[in-house]
């Protein structure tokens, strides 16, 4: 069963995932606050990306740089003059319309990258106007998308929020290469919110102004960009693939290993291959089916204006296929803005070659938090004909609360908070004893606690418990005292699927 | 041996912990960088309060609210109004001076709360000059410290940064307490980032622009602030306690239990003293020292508008007692005042009185996330005379890598390697081949390594390692197949002092 987008909007608000920011006073447009349940899924899903990205990698740093930057980071990064989107006015009403959604919707022709005089053009040309009164539009005009504030008093420093956290790491790379004693090929992360002024935010937390990101930019010799030494860990790896060729032939997208993909060009470097596969490993790891995931190349036409190549991994949302994570070839773009703006020597000696070079960033694996969030929410969803109620089947180390401890009569509230007790130092637990215990499981599933446990009077007898399994509904028997060992070996190493 | 907070900014940026932010544009003051250390140990630290905080009991729930919040947010809580300090400038050099810090700085005296008048007589009276240049300064002035921005194409919404999380849980109180089915007492914590436009940031990371927050708002029935069931835990906890009373006597703080504080009337309720109490075990059960800890009242001139009794808790760094956490009584001064800008019920149902009340907010622990982590610095920070390096005791928990991996010859990087292999899933671990083992130490001792395993010659016969601990330098020898679990079993046991 799918959800449409404005159903999970529904979901979300009604179980204390998700709500409008200020709903108290209308709300604005792009803003989201994370509820009881949502903050602790968006806490898990950046635990488990750092765990995977970070710590259990060698070659990977993190760093959390600050929102609030110098505006000069932003002029080197090509923000100041370039970060915008067309936006369009009716004349009228003045409703605003970002250009190339609003040509897209009544074309149906793909626009990414289109200037404002094209835009202009199909406007003309094809009639288009105002959704909402129908009256004539106004000239194309270019709108920066940094959120801009002044900081000190007044005539002070005007600076931006940061729109990616990316510049954070190319303006602290000497400092943490030099600190951390990092070599070439290496990366550098960060999980952080950025900031971007849309004009017609939509689709619940797919497209917000305030959202986060993580993100790694991975550096290597321009020399290496033929040699990585990870893809053979992922190269039998079978992806979904929509290259640039297929899209212009109008071809569906392919199965295709990622060995194959290398060899055949269609990707064209192996270190794009191997994060491609890496993002979708981390997905698939975490209850992510596959089969909903593809990775597609920007046509020529769509390329931000520092790439040379760029993959998107998309999932298959309610609305289509969309954007989760784009992957720029960026070289060695930013780094050598920042050099000539800053006049600082940002290059770094290369033990291998005995060289100093300016690092190529090979690719960047820059995943929305949010779209995380809505991807393994809406893989998890499931209404459950048999049981009468949603099971939400979030894989338990994402799910938001562990365990559901509920005591079946009143009469053994005493062993039941004793086992809540020796329980909620290590796991995420809920303690629940109003309703049948029908209602209890049904109250569990809804919010896709794995585990449940439930007290009745036999445990008086012999100091054992009950398991429910949310996926299976399946019961054992467990000993009061073994069940830290369990619970710990259950949430370790079960699939949720 | 103590460190001054200039020497600690040295030490944090030399060793990868904090950078100032976009230091190679020059920087602009109250922006920092957290590093490959600093992230991971800002990470673990707020891991840790939430663990303890949300996770571990029933009556808490957390949430995580937007930065950029409805403007009408901002005019209810007071904000806009009122959330100013007075500035001075110099009419020569126009050097910005925080009036009430500037006063202090002169006439060593208290002045939090002062009015600009008052400021005015002072600097006249002393004839207080700029520090800077020695000319007159201005008429004192107010300057609101929050951030603005607008939302939306030219002409749209002007709205603030949030200046604190607070005023997202009282904007999302109904929903969460409805959701999360909370019954009163409850409290709703949050971590997030909070930015004031302070007229001089200064001491590093204690007075920034952009800082962090993890605050709880504790909710209770109007009637019940004399009842706290959980004072008992804690009422036999020893602290150093500084009132009102005291100050205003020039006395020195003293220690008392907190079952003694609540019964002398010294802390009003026993609310204060439990969640004050609460903190002092938090970051004592994370290796910091108690006698560098205090509870002060604050005097009624510096309290908050909304307050009934606030205390802080502060800690000794090296430039004097400072405040770590403030704890307000905010009575229902927020939710009162939401329900009034937005004519919205925010009245819950109790289920024990059975009527309809407006809860009060009894204590709001509310802590910065950056002055904690100076605190686990400083009381972590130690030079050790024997091995003549920096010794940086963090608790195990705290500390940024966890264990550090170290083949003692080449001839044993296979083995080392399957060793890092099997425990880098787990922990975050350190690889580390280059210099003399005595030198590798060093290293790991000075960024806070708390295990060290080294591999050699024997380990190829005998399959063990032995484990180093950071603080005793004691090592003992562990076969490799128990090391994941011995590893587990220190890091979860052991205190740190």
């Amino acid at each position: 069963m799918t959800l449409t987008i404005a159903e999970m909007a529904t979901f979300c608000k009604k179980k204390g995932f998700v709500y409008p920011n200020s709903e108290i006073y209308g709300g604005i447009s792009g803003f989201w606050d994370y509820g009881h349940l949502g903050s602790e899924l968006k806490n898990n899903l950046k635990q488990e990306w750092w765990k995977f990205h970070v710590h259990s990698r060698e070659d990977i740093v993190g760093i959390d740089g600050a929102i609030i930057t110098h505006p000069k980071v932003w002029v080197a990064s090509g923000h100041v003059e370039s970060f915008a989107d067309i936006m369009l006015e009716c004349t009228k009403c003045s409703e605003r319309y970002r250009g190339d959604q609003l040509i897209e919707e009544a074309l149906k022709i793909s626009v990414d990258g289109m200037k404002a005089a094209e835009i202009n053009r199909l406007v003309k040309e094809n009639r288009i106007v105002c959704k909402n009164c129908g009256s004539a539009l106004s000239e194309a005009s270019s709108f920066n998308l940094m959120f801009s504030t002044e900081i000190g008093p007044a005539g002070g420093l005007r600076s931006y929020l940061r729109p990616e956290t990316a510049q954070l790491i190319f303006a602290n790379f000497k400092l943490v290469t030099e600190h951390a004693r990092l070599k070439l090929p290496f990366g550098i992360a960060q999980v952080g919110k950025a900031f971007r002024n849309e004009i017609s935010p939509r689709d619940f937390l797919f497209r917000c102004r305030e959202f986060e990101q993580m993100e790694i930019e991975y550096f290597i010799h321009p020399k290496q960009s033929d040699e990585c030494p990870y893809l053979k860990e992922l190269e039998e790896l079978e992806v979904n693939v929509y290259s640039a060729e297929m899209q212009e032939k109008n071809k569906p997208h392919g199965k295709m290993k990622l060995k194959e993909a290398v060899k055949k060009g269609v990707i064209k470097t192996p270190w794009h291959a191997y994060f491609l596969g890496l993002e979708i490993s981390w997905f698939a790891s975490l209850g992510c089916n596959k089969e909903n995931l593809r990775i597609r190349q920007h046509l020529q036409t769509e390329k931000s204006h520092y790439a040379l190549d760029t993959w998107d991994l998309e999932y298959k949302f309610p609305f289509g296929w969309k954007e989760l994570l784009g992957m720029a070839n960026r070289t060695d773009f930013d780094l050598s803005a920042h050099m000539k703006h800053s006049k600082k020597d940002l290059s770094i000696f290369d033990e291998d070659t005995k060289e100093k070079v300016v690092p190529h960033v090979v690719c960047e694996p820059s995943l929305g938090v949010d779209r995380a969030f809505l991807v393994f929410l809406f893989d998890a969803y499931n209404y459950d004909e048999t049981r009468g109620n949603v099971v939400l089947k979030l894989h338990p180390r994402l799910a938001p609360i562990k365990v559901g401890i509920f005591p079946l009569v009143n009469k053994v509230e005493g062993e039941a908070r004793k086992v809540y007790d020796s329980l909620k130092k290590s796991f995420h637990c809920f303690y629940d004893k109003s309703g049948s215990i029908g209602r209890r499981y049904a109250r569990a599933d809804e919010i896709g606690i794995p585990y449940c446990i439930t007290i009745d009077f036999d445990t008086l007898e012999d100091q054992s418990v009950t398991i429910r399994d949310r996926d299976t509904t399946e019961q054992v028997r467990v000993k009061i005292r073994e069940l830290p060992e369990k619970i710990e070996g259950l949430l370790k190493g079960k699939p949720s699927k």
